[in-house]
């Protein structure tokens, strides 16, 4: 693509370096800020530095907070001897609008991928660690995407985890709320008929 | 979407301000910037206001150009006799790949179109009439969308132009090259009948 102005043919570089936005989308959202009032350019603009620059992650949970300790930590209702492992902030949303999780949370900041050139050490995973040898957690639910990469943090974790005296479990794969049986893949079925649950208790969980 | 940081939020919301990107893709891009090194979302920022405070149109032509007047403007080998309306610089962009067109053009900013509020007064169309009355320009080729608001200010813009000498001229419709005759819609197909060329002519365009 070539532009008529280095300033424009800048911005839309910027732009497409998102992921997901490609070169024609990256012009649009940029000629879209052009047609709108100064302010919003600047509103997004120092929005996006103030964040990067001010940004704080809890030193309990590593989510990302405005406060030192992050409000779910800090809350004295919540049951501390649970950690549920996720990957980022969405997976931390994600589960707090289920409204079934009281315990709290460790946000690992991403998977093991070799692929993506991401090791162990790039993640949470050593404070973690600390934390359930230091005492307090007795359950840890680890909550990562089913996928190679959540599986092998998954199994990493696991076995560091070796030797000391906490409960692992993951949370269940089976078939989603409102699925055709027909339509399933035939892993997820197979999991789901091995980790079948008493009745009484789905009818409870409804 | 509640969120365990203003900051956060407040970036998510700025982003989600742009079209196309709703509440979730915006916190996606969010943290991806949060995960690269700083100068991604500086060099991101700055490229925006910059663009913004900086911005240049043609005098000319209105589209967004470096210089006072834009290169085309300014190319003495350019046929300055023939001028060709458009919407924005993304238009002037796609005409130019073609290598078909040796003319000038003149960017309008946008498409009458009283859904969104804009009117004629909103749009470079006085500039435009007040060059065709001042000479020169023997030839207007009006290549805007074929919708209705295209339509519509494609014929503002004829009307303007009642008593002027100045041909004026659209872009062709027609069954695009490498389309199926059986998937063209209806008018497509009529107009392409109506218009039809002299096959000689066809043959010289490819």
């Amino acid at each position: 693509m070539e532009f008529s102005s280095k300033l424009l043919q800048n911005a839309v570089y910027e732009m497409s370096q998102l992921p997901g936005i490609g070169k024609r989308t990256a012009l649009r959202l940029v000629l879209h800020l052009l047609k709108q009032p100064e302010e919003r350019t600047e509103l997004l603009a120092h929005a996006l530095l103030k964040l990067k620059s001010e940004v704080n992650f809890c030193k309990n949970c590593h989510n990302i907070s405005d406060t030192e300790v992050c409000e779910i930590c800090a809350n004295p209702k919540r049951d501390e001897t649970m950690v549920c492992v996720v990957e980022d902030i969405r997976d931390v949303m994600a589960i707090e609008n289920t409204s079934q999780y009281n315990g709290l949370y460790h946000v690992l900041g991403g998977k093991i991928s070799p692929m993506e050139g991401v090791g162990p050490q790039d993640l949470n995973i050593a404070p973690l660690i600390k934390k359930v040898k230091d005492g307090t957690i007795k359950e840890l639910i680890l909550a990562l995407s089913s996928t190679m990469e959540g599986d092998t943090t998954n199994f990493y974790i696991y076995k560091q985890l070796e030797g000391t005296e906490v409960t692992t479990s993951t949370i269940a794969r089976g078939i989603s709320v409102g699925d055709e049986l027909e339509y399933a893949d035939e892993v997820t079925l197979g999991r789901s008929i091995i980790n079948r649950v008493p009745f009484e208790s789905s009818i409870k969980a409804n």
